[in-house]
């Protein structure tokens, strides 16, 4: 890339996806103005940005716009230098594609009814449906990492960024709900990946707290319990 | 690409995933053995190949299993010489895998919705869905065409064939429900990019007649009624 790039991305600190962008840009070291939105009141520069999902995050390169976590992802990977987030290998960049459709297919919207769920029966429900997923990504870490510290070999990269990025989520559901979505017994290759992902000072620079997380999954079961009362009231 | 290559691919006739990846192979020139598959009586290579999923388009390539239509495209399209299936300038191609997302994520179920509807109330909100998404799509061609035949430009491309090859099942819906959910007068543009589409050589020789997935349509109802009603015998 020649020339100054202007970057602006509107972010969420809580928000996984926004992560992935914000570690893939750290991954090639690239600079970038970052604009923390309120989902709860959405900003013009969001709404004219992504009209069609009007979600974070978005990246604006040069006044374009560029919405979906793994698409900005793939995006800052191959436009910018510096180490390659997906594999080079064709096999095992589909591979990782593939696993990468998974974890936001599967994965993420159970552990997103685990803190959303009305009821004790529907968490449970959830609870066995995140595991199930969370077995699948242990054979898929030993299938990628072959033997080493990550998905992606000896560095984080694509799917140590994609799953990685729940990982102050999943610790958050431990905190609400006693739920261990990544135990040591069940999926030991995981757990001490999990470790080892917690202990990277990029990754240290961009997750935050567990509490801020249950803070914000609060405020949004509280907004969500708010909305179901005014449509019961409107009846 | 080097050396002879051994494709197989795993697929159904009437699933507009497979009939992607066998447009993909067309484009790239490329010969393969397709294997069609029974989805009543799921074959042993098909289990061992998608244990993920258990469903089609499985590539195996040299012995190699890939699933997921969207990751095989994209494979196919790095691994072969010929033209380029996903667009080579990098913001166009963002833009056309954030689409191909949408269509998989919104317009897909929708649809299929539509198929599968339990009642009068229940098809008429997943037309309203299918219709605020192909209204979306409408945009969709205006900004990647820019003026010209197909989103790709002037040759059958990337969303053009993640799109398009829904195009025979929304011709089974109207003959099955009377849904139009490509109409010249709500989608100017798409209906006569559809028209194109369906003319070309290549894509008539990978896509069925409607009637053969109006029969499968009716197959499929059948079998999750039968599934239904034993559910209910069984309580």
């Amino acid at each position: 890339m020649a020339g100054k790039e202007d970057l602006k991305l509107l972010g969420l600190l809580v928000s996984p996806f926004v992560i992935r962008v914000r570690m893939a840009l750290s991954t090639k070291g690239v600079s970038y103005e970052y604009v923390e939105q309120d989902l709860f009141n959405k900003s013009e520069l969001l709404l004219k940005s992504n009209p069609v999902h009007k979600k974070v995050p978005v990246l604006i390169h040069n006044g374009k716009p560029l919405c979906e976590s793994l698409v900005i992802v793939q995006y800052v990977d191959e436009l910018f230098a510096g180490p390659s987030i997906l594999p080079t290998d064709l096999y095992e960049r589909a591979t990782a594609r593939f696993w990468a459709a998974f974890v936001d297919d599967k994965l993420c919207p159970a552990w997103f009814g685990i803190v959303m769920a009305k009821t004790e029966d529907e968490r449970a429900e959830k609870v066995t449906e995140t595991s199930a997923a969370i077995g699948q990504m242990e054979e898929a870490f030993a299938q990628c990492s072959k033997g080493k510290a990550f998905f992606g070999g000896d560095s984080i990269r694509y799917l140590d960024i994609v799953l990685g990025s729940f990982l102050f989520w999943f610790d958050a559901v431990r905190t609400m709900y006693g739920v261990e979505i990544i135990s040591a017994n069940k999926v030991p290759l995981l757990a001490a990946w999990a470790e080892r992902f917690g202990e990277s000072a990029e990754v240290k620079k961009v997750v935050p707290e567990v509490d801020v997380a249950v803070q914000y999954a609060n405020k949004l079961l509280a907004a969500y319990a708010a909305a179901a009362a005014k449509r019961i009231g409107s009846d």
